[in-house]
């Protein structure tokens, strides 16, 4: 049960987002200029550094949320049909993931700023560049990296409603490629 | 030495807004909301958790700066003549720090929260609950402790410049205390 009163009907995030809608508007538009910016990264792989950080904290609502998304995107964008095996490699281990190199350098960096800002190594940083990664590739893959530490204590410090139900985290997924992180998210009430 | 070319005449986060000012917009916004906001909790009790949360993450820019600001607000709004070693109590141990008990109850959910949201328990919110807290307080709370594990990991991690001389933090925190965080954080130029 979630710890403050917020509309049951409404799935994770996007019950705390109806509750404060004043902080959810900043949040909204953080997630679309992350998520849905096409240059260097694609959306791709900006929800599967999500879902990655996200999977590192543990945040069950979160990387089940962000998983789909990168799903809908690897399958429509870029036409794979193993969307699902590539997003739970990269979950469960990035370096043997079915994914570019300068890819695997950039989770790498994801993973260490889960743990901490400090453990971002010059080594790291140097090694994605030798594989491609520009300033702002690395710039949104810290900052992807400590938004998801921000989204996953807000979602569980709350204890917001987490869906068991596999099934309904695509709809959700759906909704969002389709028309972004903007306040059609917590104020459209959705099956949880 | 920042892991990315930032303009290195401005100090901490503000380098790292002025790269990017498409995600330094609701950056600056969602702080705004959170730690401007004088309903519930007022602005020095938010930079105080700020600061707390910034100094278990061991970020010495972000405990310094938030820190810096909360001095002001204590001095100014409260008439404080200690406000450096409230700050500092704040910091080091909150239960004995000369704060509220309310205060402390929601500084031991932040405290939670910066090691992870499911640390936060029933127990942890009814206690808080019972010396005044509302849902808005511990809504803001959560979501102020989970902000700055943002904020922290986005400074440490792009190894931002961090100022080592203590006195450069109390005009820029008197910077923030009379206009916010708005765009000028990023865009004038102070001494690092």
């Amino acid at each position: 049960m979630p710890h403050i009163a917020v509309d049951n009907t409404l799935a994770g995030i996007r019950s705390l987002l109806n509750f404060r809608p004043e902080t959810a508007e900043p949040l909204g538009e953080l997630a679309n200029v992350l998520l849905k910016d096409t240059v260097g990264l694609s959306p791709a792989e900006r929800e599967l550094i999500a879902t990655y950080v996200s999977y590192l904290n543990d945040c069950f609502y979160c990387h089940n949320s962000h998983g789909a998304i990168a799903c809908i995107y690897l399958e429509a964008d870029q036409a794979v049909a193993n969307a699902k095996a590539i997003v739970d490699a990269v979950r469960k281990d990035p370096d043997s993931a079915p994914i570019t190199g300068k890819l695997k350098a950039l989770l790498r960096i994801a993973g260490a700023v889960q743990k901490s800002g400090k453990n971002v190594t010059e080594e790291m940083v140097a090694a994605a560049r030798q594989v491609g990664a520009t300033d702002k590739d690395i710039h949104d893959t810290v900052l992807i990296a400590a938004a998801f530490c921000l989204f996953n204590r807000y979602v569980d410090g709350l204890a917001a409603n987490t869906p068991t139900d596999l099934s309904t985290y695509e709809p959700r997924a759906r909704q969002v490629a389709e028309r972004g992180y903007g306040k059609h998210i917590y104020t459209t009430k959705t099956k949880v």
